[in-house]
């Protein structure tokens, strides 16, 4: 299911592998300092946002599973399931665009609606 | 961006263009009886029921757009974006499992956050 010939694809995943180990300074090494990513809830700019977007997920992350990958030259495409502290099972998608082995654009997908429902049932 | 040597692709890119475009029936044509489909909201199975699931949705798109499309033999990843009366930009992104050109397993992901929201905005 994963094609190591994409130069894209290597990035995406050697990203992928640093944050799901919590090597948050590793995976910010694959980003574009001026990364623009089309987030759930909506737009972000510029690696310390990007940063502060991940952060908190990862240091709640308890497992990651790669459902799927795929790339070219420029492109690639992840899904992959996670479990947290707060949702047993939140799939992610990625959709990457890589320059010179660096994410200068994503579309990140998550459902928002569990991680609101495990926040309200906290506060 | 697309590979269209997988058949798998083929597959999802066909039941794709069908319901985008309304075509509930045509896009059914491409599901399996027994489907899987693991959605935000839980597990679907069967065709009936996943019809049921994506009808409602399919009435209310104004119009959608690939962002990524990739496969290989059995598998095929897509993420689009879509334009639906209720929310003006929601991604969706598909892991497909295709067998004798019928898809059996799917994980289907979208944010439900914004539906839900506009929902209550509604009631």
């Amino acid at each position: 299911m994963t094609d190591h010939t994409s130069p894209a694809l290597t990035t995406a995943l050697a990203y992928h592998d640093a944050w799901t180990s919590k090597d948050l300074e590793k995976a910010m090494t694959y980003i574009a300092d001026d990364i623009v990513c089309d987030a759930p809830a909506g737009r972000i700019e510029g690696v310390e946002a990007y940063r502060a977007f991940l952060a908190p997920f990862a240091q709640t992350l308890l497992s990651t599973k790669m459902i799927a990958a795929f790339g070219d030259e420029e492109t690639a495409l992840v899904m992959y399931d996670t479990e947290s502290i707060p949702v047993p099972s939140a799939p992610g998608a990625e959709c990457v665009t890589v320059t010179n082995g660096k994410i200068t654009y994503s579309r990140f997908l998550f459902d928002r609606a569990p991680f609101l429902a495990a926040a309200q049932a906290a506060s």
